[in-house]
């Protein structure tokens, strides 16, 4: 196999990764929300954020909006985008809002309701559109629908709803969209989640049509579920389509990545680089998107954390002796082929990375280069001020 | 064993329940809130609506408060307590909130900062003289303490700062006081949460004096984990002090009694039924509370459900024949022991609690009289009038 | 709705239940074996309890049967057909052991070696041919197959290997044949499983061809995975082939049905029943199948009680009144939609039941009666004394 | 802090890890057992083979023993320990076996029947007696006790069986024995275990006596839960007796340490380096000891790696800067305090390790060395050639 620190630029150098416009501002838990200074307020505060972990991380050009949060009515998205490209960014993935509005108290497209399911569906096509004039690839559809109690709802009926609207929906794709169809066992829906796991977001994408994908969520599965094997099953289904970061204990704990379990997403990374290898070296598309919802690390600090665990196990899972494993693996050695996986785990990347960002015109460290810059002390101290002018309150809040 | 209905009628008539203050107002998930025009907007409504579940079940003499939402500064807590005495019932447990101030974000009692620790145990011993006040018995100490990350704290340092905390705030309570300490293995902390299980609990509560015991919250468990079998350790250690209700299926759901599984809420109290037989019938001291957090269901509803699941589920499992069980058990005959516990679950006590209703006077179904009360729909009239001229918003809100 | 005993009895007339072979004979866990002395010895003893059950019952026509430990070398299928049938019963599904060899080490159909792949499909298709010469409708497909290690094998190498195996193998079935195709998320593959959840099995059966459906093994499921929900869907899309029923708490625990959590049981009994409304009564073949490995309670007791339990909750879910359902369901009632299933959970079915089984000529208590009948302790003296003349050691083992 | 190359010698110098015979012996699952030529037929062997692992590692010094399978009746335990000394090994830890005589079917110290009750007493205390002759600290006890199903048999009752037993056998023990009480949530009983969790072990070694200690299995905990919170509080209240290592990712996988989760183990690591430098460098004594049974990977291999895993992990926690750890979490920096342990986590120690290895004459990889020096065929040969003589079936098996 080739030098280590070769295929390590070798693989950062297509790795990019889309940060979320809503890990910019405030978030929380059902108990509460801790207020940051430096929070960003609005959509012009989350683009000079994205702007700025991309100018320290030189992968993270785009970033993903959240339509109702983020595109106020009246706003130009066509202005928005080209704000965006005005800060070296792009706008990214466009994620509907289909779980806030009184009107989905039972569901969107799998509402008893009519009048739910036409609001979701038309609100679905209306992001379509915006992403049309936003230049933005990926529609990514999240759903909250589901029951809370048994009998609470017809579950084939849901299904068949789910299966029409997103069918229709594809419909308003152009050629260069994708629909990226996630999953999610439970929460809010405590009961029975429409798209509770993999295979339910894949027969539906398959009978939306051919641009809908799946979407994996890494906090999104039952414990102990093999998250790479899945991945694996969708590259060879041709159904991967991409991935939100996050790492979790328990449930949806929404932390950063690689903060709980880093070496399952090493391996996660090492189906794809497999996969990869096995084509000759042609890498699948997969968007690879952040969806954390740190509430108590600083809002910056966690996304270029997240950013640079992502490289650092992509970096690692691309070690991996791949003509030493397929042999190790024909003979049966399993104590050999895992030590491929594990060798390549337990090499210390950090040197050949800050090489290639040094390479790149990066700092070695974009964590300690963004605590250098001042840039959180700054945005405070403003966001602090125009956050009293404004009359947005800071103090305790509860869902 | 004695006749049926009998044995159902003596159970019910020292069988209590507390609802809870928060209960009857609008709650939701950290994805928003749905409203209901017939929640509760400030305690009298939360008052109002208890004393009417209480009049239509007759064994919910008391309503749990808390603290934070519902004392408001300047609130009179002896006043509050005649209002509530005016309604027919009475002020029962008392909840500090310890994770909704900012000053919490990195924990209450176990926080590194003093601060913190120091506003938290103030508040839990003003919550201790508020239950003087209002002669409530019991002051229920939940903790959202815990880290998020790996490192994030010292897990000792954090323990002893509890062990001093409980020990100091155990000094305040009055003879007739208890202290409850409730665990919960994970929300909002991700990475270690403080009071994990009742091992925590326990070990906690018994170096905070002897007035402390372990609360018990149905839903607060592993996956798995045998609930009845600590609810009989800790009776055999005379270390249960109580219980709060609700149901789930995935984490901390916070659903309606009974609704997932009700063969697990009926062995735990098969349980207690069996401790109480072995002592001649003396029943232990419980606070049998309800938590719940239904943001679908109707509120009063979802009350009443879950009052009538627990007589329902008490009743039955005070059917098990205890010496048939006795005997199997010592033959290591595990069909007949098992059939023992089975056949009183699948007897239908549907009748024979209605006829314990109309002994005491009560409807045979709370729930249809409740409805044909018409109690919601003025409430509702009446209550969103109130918030309109309160200007609070009934719209999207998130966490 | 129609009267409740009449939707009783109509439900029971049309539920089979296939009992087990090896549900009959001793079995254990890793940590060893309890030896019962009217466990079964051979496969004569095996068709003569499960006679016995169906004489008791009056559901269990047929058994399914372990090609391995039942038909050792030599023996003819049609003599075992027929002396099945002059017992009363006929022979049921057949199911191939595709782990025990030492060959199958790394894997039946999925192994990285040739020989193994052949040996298991040779034997699969040997078990097809099996089914053809005892008129047994089902070939019940297990595996094992999966990795323990992290890189042991390449995933999708494995999945290439599975659609192969039962394509081929489908290729062999008669018309009247069906293949069912079950998944089971870990155990005793520790990584990662071939056939992990409804998903793999879904697709999997799908590629092999329209003979093959999926079979969902009640205890072969993530912890707090809705099973009902995969029911439905697997009903929705015409893949629900049978059901291999026990319960668990924890793992694959096998225990008796609904010893744990009948409530589970009885709303995917619903989820068929509605299924069947919603198409004017039409019932879809399932097969209904035991598959209990309980190692305390005496077998043949096990056994009746399993049946008598399905049939318990398979005739309550027969009292879900439908219309009041969708009505509620229609309006978005939750409470009320809810109450329809708890109603008819809550309703003591014993007595239809009894005049049910009596109005067949069956005895009203099938356990009773086969503690009356003697069966247990004259087969226990023969087979004891057979063990001891055969040499059967009934001492520790451990595995 | 000090050099790590320095710390992690350090750490290894005094880092001794026990293996068990019954490590070195085909061992599986209840689906089937895969045998290998070189796994161990008589104690001899495993003396042998545990005694080649410690000249390799030079870490292994002791061997557990399992009293039912090492030491056939009429065994001169005097003799036993002669002969392990004179391969330059001890006789480590006495594991008593309480599950698989048929007179354990319901429990053994917990079972209803005295005679069981009494029977495993008296195994328990004949360990104890073995231990002294034998110059072995430790007595391991491992329960399988509890029970299949609900009403199966008294909680209470059993809890109190315990109790008794256990201070009875205290009272045997020398003082310089110590009694370790393991504890795992299910397997082989399914509805109740009577030590489930720490808290149960905890309460039970209390009431034994002051030389009784909580046995950590990293293997027996619920999904999601924090085992280095619970091995920090055990060392806090001086109630940590020993580690059975191994990982897992279901339930109870006895796969080798670190394959599935290595962060996990590093983390229980760190604990344990944390509460040694807040008391000045002073270790707690804590017995570790590895159980795992993986049934696939070649016996000697799999131990190695295990011993080399543990090291590994346990030098990356001694690189963790407590100081700067502290600082971190003093001023409640969550990132920062985060990176001290990812830093250690992420560095990369084989060559430091080597260097150790190296010093203290052993082989720079004992794996290599393993392979290198012809053991596994040389015993692979005889072994079998003496398994065909002693008429030792090795083809398959079944529990």
């Amino acid at each position: 196999m080739s030098n280590p620190k070769e295929s390590i630029h070798r693989a950062l150098d297509s790795f990019r990764i889309e940060t979320p416009s809503w890990g910019y501002s405030d978030t929380g838990t059902r108990f509460g929300k801790f207020h940051q200074p430096a929070a960003a307020i609005d959509l012009d505060d989350k683009l000079a954020d994205a702007a700025h972990v991309h100018r320290l991380t030189g992968c993270c050009p785009t970033v993903a909006t959240h339509v109702l949060w983020d595109f106020a009515p009246g706003t130009d998205p066509a202005a928005v985008a080209r704000k965006a490209g005005s800060l070296g960014i792009a706008i990214g993935s466009i994620n509907p809002n289909l779980f806030q509005d009184q009107a989905y108290k039972l569901g969107s497209v799998g509402s008893p309701f009519e009048a739910a399911r036409d609001q979701a569906l038309a609100h679905i096509i209306d992001c379509i559109k915006l992403g049309q004039v936003t230049g933005s690839k990926a529609v990514s559809l999240w759903f909250a629908d589901g029951t809370n109690y048994p009998g609470q709802d017809n579950i084939r009926a849901r299904k068949h709803r789910f299966e029409s609207a997103l069918k229709e929906a594809h419909g308003h794709l152009s050629q260069d969209q994708i629909m990226l169809v996630e999953y999610k066992p439970f929460e809010p829906a405590f009961y029975q989640t429409d798209l509770a796991d993999w295979g339910m977001s894949f027969l539906t994408a398959k009978k939306a049509g051919p641009q809908a994908k799946v979407l994996v969520d890494t906090g999104h599965h039952y414990l102990s579920q093999n998250i790479e094997q899945i991945v694996a099953w969708l590259l060879d289904e041709d159904m991967l389509g991409g991935f939100h970061f996050n790492d979790r204990r328990y449930a949806d704990d929404d932390l950063t990545l690689g903060s709980i379990d880093p070496y399952q997403i090493f391996r996660i990374f090492h189906e794809i680089h497999l996969f990869a290898w096995e084509r000759g070296g042609v890498y699948p598309e997969i968007e690879y998107m952040i969806d954390q919802s740190h509430n108590l690390k600083p809002k910056i600090e966690a996304m270029i954390q997240t950013v640079c665990t992502a490289q650092e196990l992509y970096a690692k899972a691309a070690l991996v002796d791949h003509e030493a494993l397929l042999a190790a693996q024909a003979k049966g050695d399993i104590v050999d082929a895992e030590l491929c996986l594990k060798k390549a785990f337990n090499t210390d990347v950090t040197e050949a990375i800050a090489a290639w960002r040094t390479a790149k015109g990066l700092a070695a460290d974009p964590l300690l280069a963004h605590r250098a810059s001042g840039y959180a002390e700054k945005a405070g101290a403003e966001r602090a001020k125009r956050r009293q002018e404004l009359g947005i309150a800071t103090e305790h809040s509860y869902a």
